[in-house]
């Protein structure tokens, strides 16, 4: 058999470790050949592909952030649009299944040239661990390792100057990385998108660290957090593709409000980038592998319309409408047991 | 109220965090103040304690690896023995529920103490990751990461020399550890002690590698691995407490074995203490702190005769029976998974 | 002998070994005690001081970030005044030698402070590597170590997704950060207050590496980075204190001009705060502790008015006139040497 | 011009570096061309060589271990006798000087090329840090923090458990890296090849330790150690090249001893090949990128017989002569200074 594989949306360390591990499963256990279409859907549309070989170049992107085949967004009208051109590629290729390596949008694409004649199966892919279908998604681990670090760095210079400091993480609709960053960098409080925060309870945590003696505080807060309604006035920034309000680095946004209330030192420090790059941690190149060696086995043996997830200590597969449609949100109950580290 | 907690075993990274989220949800959630009793159950029947606050000193161990209660071993005997003394040193101390940290053995003895009327909630801990009731126990992401680390840093001097590096980890009954860093770091083989090994297979899988270009190999292995019976003579090391055969250096053994049989240039490095020492990953800091918020709740709520446990995403309650009897070792199907990478 | 010891100005990694290697050779080889003054000069001034005793406590310190002391800011004008408050101080304290942790103006205070009858010795300390008098600062390594981990870190994600990325690190007056970590990070141009920048130029590296197939590219550039006069209009940010145009966010400054030239995706990540906190590297700690140990000895052996400085391999001392009056600048054969490195 | 690159000796991080710097300033600077031999001089006499070209994989090589030339050994005879071989294959591939990476045994080939008409330029290369001419070379950084890291771990896992732990690190002929690593990971005892160790001195230091209160101990021992004349009886190992006695694990024995002697729990550490393997510190990248800026120049500049080295700041040139004949000790006074900070 001819299996094939393609990474589309945001990249995540993990990513070639879940290729190299389909590409040495399909050739280990099956003898199966494997082709890899370049920069997402785009290239499975306009046919750029090379074949990947079980060879020690593929054996070395284990270590490799990013993608080696590169990741690209195509809109869903080109993408439906382009339904027959796909069928005449892969057949042309003679690719018999897909493993598409994505984050939601991407699975609903893949579910939806699954429904319509060419067998896919879907590996979850997001750096915000927000699918449903499963209970982690590789890459997250990277990202609250790399965010945990920073917070580690940040905690002996606030406290050598009497500061607050804030820093602010990836998270635009989920605050998952926020929470366990927070919750293993023992910040001082924690904001999440799905808590909207009250910028005087804040404020009133500081103020008490600064009075039990402890002259310092940090701050983890997820791109994507909101004040409670009618609690604080400040510039809007946009609306986001949910329609929900957004404001560009609230991070420095609640930072100014604490030294407004109190004169306290503040500063933000917005991580960016370089969360999602770099080499994954040990649990995400398992993670990552685990799903790579499933996935290609669901292809091979006709589990299409099928997404790799884990469950507990277990790879299971699960259909792809489990794996799409609403985010997976933090729990208040999980929110509820950080508080108690809060201060 | 009044708690007390205890870690008894080997150490591991995360004691100090579970401590310290004891401490912490025991004052913010409760009022609770907690005592700690130092050495493990020793401690404990010698009432050698000290108050824990919910402080700023507290508040610093979430980084530090190892115990800053000490831990040490008591013959079941004295233990069972000290039973009066126990209780009388408890009631002294005012302590209404007790938390104890540990593995199967101090497990155990919790049970045998809330079996005989001491409010006990148990934590598991085990780098090894052989704990029937949990998904995952703290440490053992910290040691796969840092056996990885060593791994990753192996593969690029044995390719310069074109020699095969064994690299033995630890794991005397179960492989998790070895299982997940031979996956994460890319091992050419990895060696468990749940499947005796071929060394004849070993010895055929370099020389694949070697005749197909790439003169190197990595094999990891667990220092508790075993040969298939008849299938290669070596000296005897002892026998262990559970009545098996035990060899010191396995993977010396098992390095000799193939420079006898190809000629090949290999060496050996044991990583030993540097597993279990030092600061735990962001992964085991979030899994020590939920272990310490629920099991801090537990005790509070008087439910005794538990231990908290990981199930997929949720902090579980589950019966000390349930964590203790058997360990929980790596299935036949999780190493043939691995297997797909080898060679 | 009673020493006394204290830091001041902005944190940096290291500073904490300084403080253990003073205590502990001051005690080990003369049986001297050392007094800490908090908060730096403020502290000297307001006698709020504690004893730092060679045990446990003060040995653990070594990778600690930050200063355990504390660090502040005093006006010249008052610290001057203040001379017969100090002196006060320091005699009923029963000091018999200071030694001073600090950049350039705290070295100043120190020259002046001697210069009265007060015998101090001073230590460089500046994470931006720009004292004269001496080959390296400690903390320089350890915010070189932290920019560059963030630039690996930096190429996959940029090169994922066709994107230039810009990495804005510390150097508001001199760019050795940005040399080091550019160098070591391997990114395709680097950026230095010391040669203004011509955009122009910038901007054709970068479409030579899409031309060549390369399609991203790494930036690395300090935050005191200029234009070369006359090349390019923005938005001014403010005069520092040495007269200069400064321009809040010249990373972002670069980065939209890029994009409004070529079309290019470009993102700018700015690293701030974690490059100065955390645990030093060895090669800090090192540094930090031979300075320590050296200072002790001075101040025991009454070299007041004297520096440490690493020349070479050795640890000298050199006037303290020698540390202070100019910044030590990259030399433009240095960079023209990193220049090789671009594209 | 056409320069060559070989690699030689046991590998260390930062050889790619090197090569990379060496091909890239060659390319950028004066347009020329680069080879590189396979397998250090064996390829030079073999003719195996490739092309290195001053595109996309070159760059990425800085980061990584080993040396994609791969090393060698090669009899002096052999090499000699193959003279007009290696002048013949040079001239065929249009060699016009050679830069040969390696440390003393291959500076010292390098410097009898150049005496018998072929032009080399050395880059001095030895994780021990042993090369007199040059105040620090490549690798020795990472080396040092690599087993720096090990320290901080054994600490915690030494103090819950009231264990003297011992890791011994690489260092056969001199103790750099055993001196670096104490100092950094603030070991209490220190022993390296240069100061013949009086075990009775080592074990009475524990003793004042747990007398303190601090019931634990970190050893720090050069693989190369020897107890002092006459001290302490023990199974000789070998003699090395040198005509020394040696002693396999050097560790073990010292760990055994002090356990005879008090009755403490010992355990030792091996660090192994971990110490030479893997991505170069941000430091070692810096150095071995200069060292090929230099090199590559020097070559194409005829600056042939020399040899590049770090003094200070500055990398100079210095003839080959310099660099072999002597290995650089750890002077008595820098032992002294690290052992203000043993107990």
């Amino acid at each position: 058999m001819r299996l094939a594989v393609l990474t589309s949306g945001g990249d995540c360390p993990g990513l070639n470790a879940v290729i190299r591990a389909v590409v040495r499963t399909a050739s280990n256990e099956f003898g199966d050949t494997v082709v890899g279409y370049e920069d997402g859907w785009v290239g499975l549309l306009e046919d750029r592909r090379r074949d990947l070989y079980d060879d020690a170049g593929i054996d070395r992107i284990l270590l490799r952030g990013g993608t080696i085949l590169g990741t690209g967004r195509l809109h869903p009208d080109k993408f439906k649009a382009g339904l027959e051109q796909i069928k005449a590629n892969m057949r042309e290729a003679g690719v018999d299944a897909l493993v598409a390596i994505g984050g939601e949008g991407t699975l609903k694409g893949a579910k939806w040239l699954n429904d319509n004649g060419i067998p896919v199966v879907g590996v979850p892919k997001t750096i915000d661990n927000d699918v449903n279908a499963t209970d982690y998604t590789f890459g997250f681990d990277t990202a609250v390792s790399v965010a945990t670090d920073a917070i580690d760095r940040l905690h002996t210079t606030a406290e050598s100057h009497n500061r607050i400091l804030i820093v602010e993480v990836m998270g635009r609709h989920v605050g998952w990385i926020a929470l366990h960053a927070g919750m293993a960098g023992g910040a001082h409080y924690t904001v999440i998108p799905e808590e909207p925060f009250d910028i005087a309870e804040i404020t009133k945590a500081m103020e008490r660290r600064f009075q039990m003696g402890e002259k310092y505080g940090i701050i983890c807060v997820a791109e994507g957090a909101l004040p409670k309604e009618g609690t604080m006035e400040f510039e809007a920034g946009g609306v986001d593709q949910f329609g929900h309000q957004t404001f560009n680095g609230i991070g420095q946004v609640i930072g100014d409000e604490i030294n407004k209330r109190t004169g306290y030192d503040v500063r933000t420090t917005v991580l960016g980038h370089i969360q999602r790059g770099g080499t994954p941690t040990a649990y995400d190149r398992v993670l990552a592998t685990r799903y790579g060696v499933h996935a290609a086995r669901a292809a091979h043996n006709g589990d299409a319309g099928m997404c790799v997830a884990l469950r507990g200590e277990d790879i299971d597969l699960v259909p792809l409408e489990e794996a799409v449609g609403t985010l997976k949100t933090v729990p208040n109950a999980r929110y509820r047991n950080a508080q108690a580290l809060f201060g």
